[in-house]
């Protein structure tokens, strides 16, 4: 996905701030009533085949099944009243879209939510029961950015952007506060990145409570934009994602990108037969159900045992919004 | 399964006594340094379709992935050191082996779980990663109890049943303690049924904590053996079950059964379709791996909405020990 609302040209002077510690710690207090915090889960027999010490933060368990929740719900709360009555528009193929229909409903307001006509009716179906409307588009950035523009234009609707927003992003980086609460002194934590706004909370947060903590982005190979893009210095844009991780299709945005080039160490890559024998692992040795999104960082730790060698490793378990019959069919390709 | 040691005739003489509310007290206190206080999760979309306020005490996140590891710990834990040495002996097709394997190498003694030659290789492989020593003996109670026997003369090992013993039931109560104290003022709480060493426990540590809380037994149609012998007043033995519920199809024990008389208000029953729907939604809205006989309580909740309607409910999910093949092939054949 790329940006909805700023054309290149005006990038720089457009560009909204980056978010600080600070506003992650407004974050905090500002879902507290409404989101959950999540359980840090560990597993003695991962953590023997991994050889180090993982700390398993359990998005997957938060409201609406992903960490989305907490960047819709800090952007919709943050709003005027005013504003929130104008009705909130978002594009989104996923989890996102639940989760600003979910925290508009909780604001008393309305949502609107553009998007692909491809997809799954699962997800379709979890935007429609918390209350959204859905516009549909076609499954291209082109034409979900013209779209949302004239559902903007035509309802007066505020937009909340699913990564390029720093209310989302210091919402997302809550979930590393809790975490570093739970498990103090983490050597390291590794996010997965899609649209970066994940692993930008999880680098402002991380930093903000130990700069040494090393920060790390795990990426499918097959969606390695935020891998090139770093190692390049300039945001990629434009490839056709192809990867089982239907989270983390998107692309850097332009808030992003340059977040995660300061505080990123290293964006770490695995293919899809990796992040599945990761997945099942959580499924079958921790009793969680993960998406292969939220697998991803595991699978980077089980690539790169020299690396985190006897390190306490901090994990963000992304989200578990997976069809079953999808799953099955990939365990049983892999086996 | 019916008793090892004690013949019928013997039964009112040998059967030791069953346990009380300080027993617990005592099992919560020994196991703590081993054992998870796993969390009390909750689901607004299950509420919703329940129409009641449900609380799941998650033992599918217990050491080894069932509840069994409590009871196995606490008797494993009481033994003193002399007897301990002697070796654990048990016999198991199912959790309660990988439970004592686990127990036995924790305290530094050895472990021998007598097995049905058809026990799953999954599970085979689980009691071995621990360290403990398999004998095979045919799927028949007479068998088992020949073979277990005989194991015990040759080694002089001492025996901890899977149900049929009071610290083991002290351990199993350990659960509902948990519970109770991170969701109090429960109207009632559920347990699976097989034996009954988890509903014996439970029962006693509720009403421990408030004698008007009402404790239910939730068992499969297809093994409804504790539903007919309380009933009936008396315990009914040799019958053949038939569900997709591996950990319930044991019998009453001598000692669970005039717990489960005196405290446990109905054995509620479902059947297998209903199983699946209710661990599907476990799986989906709560994005946790429960096995069947985890799932049983949600159905009976489920089943008999108006009994439950706007109560406080707590479901002890017992275990998520599922071949995930098996599992995905159950979910095709029910949608």
């Amino acid at each position: 996905m790329n940006d909805l609302t700023v054309s290149p040209a005006a990038d720089a002077a457009l560009a909204p701030a980056a978010p600080e510690f600070a506003d992650i710690l407004a974050a905090a207090a500002r879902i507290a009533p409404h989101a959950h915090a999540t359980p840090v889960l560990r597993s003695r027999a991962i953590d023997e085949l991994a050889g180090c010490e993982l700390h398993f933060k359990c998005e997957n368990l938060q409201r609406g099944g992903a960490f989305k929740f907490r960047g819709a719900c800090n952007a919709v709360f943050a709003l005027s009243d005013e504003d929130a009555a104008r009705g909130i528009v978002t594009q989104s193929s996923g989890n996102h879209g639940g989760a600003i229909a979910l925290a508009a409903r909780l604001r008393g307001t309305t949502a609107t939510v553009v998007a692909p006509h491809n997809t799954p009716q699962v997800k379709l179906a979890a935007i429609r029961a918390y209350g959204a409307r859905i516009v549909p588009c076609e499954p291209l950035q082109s034409s979900r950015d013209a779209v949302t523009a004239q559902v903007l234009a035509d309802t007066g609707g505020v937009l909340v952007h699913p990564f390029n927003d720093p209310k989302v992003i210091a919402g997302q980086g809550t979930a590393t506060l809790e975490l570093l609460g739970h498990a103090p002194q983490l050597d390291a934590v590794i996010a997965p990145v899609s649209g970066g706004g994940l692993l930008s909370g999880t680098a402002i947060a991380a930093h903000g409570v130990d700069p040494a903590i090393e920060v790390y982005g795990a990426e499918p190979q097959g969606a390695r934009d935020a891998h090139d893009s770093l190692r390049e210095g300039r945001r990629i844009t434009g490839r056709t994602p192809d990867t089982i991780c239907d989270g983390l299709r998107a692309e850097l945005g332009t808030l992003t990108f340059p977040i995660l080039s300061r505080h990123v160490r290293e964006i770490l890559l695995v293919d899809d037969a990796q992040v599945i024998a990761a997945m099942r692992l959580i499924w079958e040795r921790m009793k969680l159900v993960v998406e292969p999104s939220g697998a991803v960082p595991l699978a980077v730790v089980l690539a790169q045992r020299e690396r985190f060698a006897g390190r306490r490793v901090g994990l963000i378990v992304s989200g578990g919004n997976v069809d079953l019959g999808l799953a099955s069919a990939w365990f049983a390709d892999a086996s």
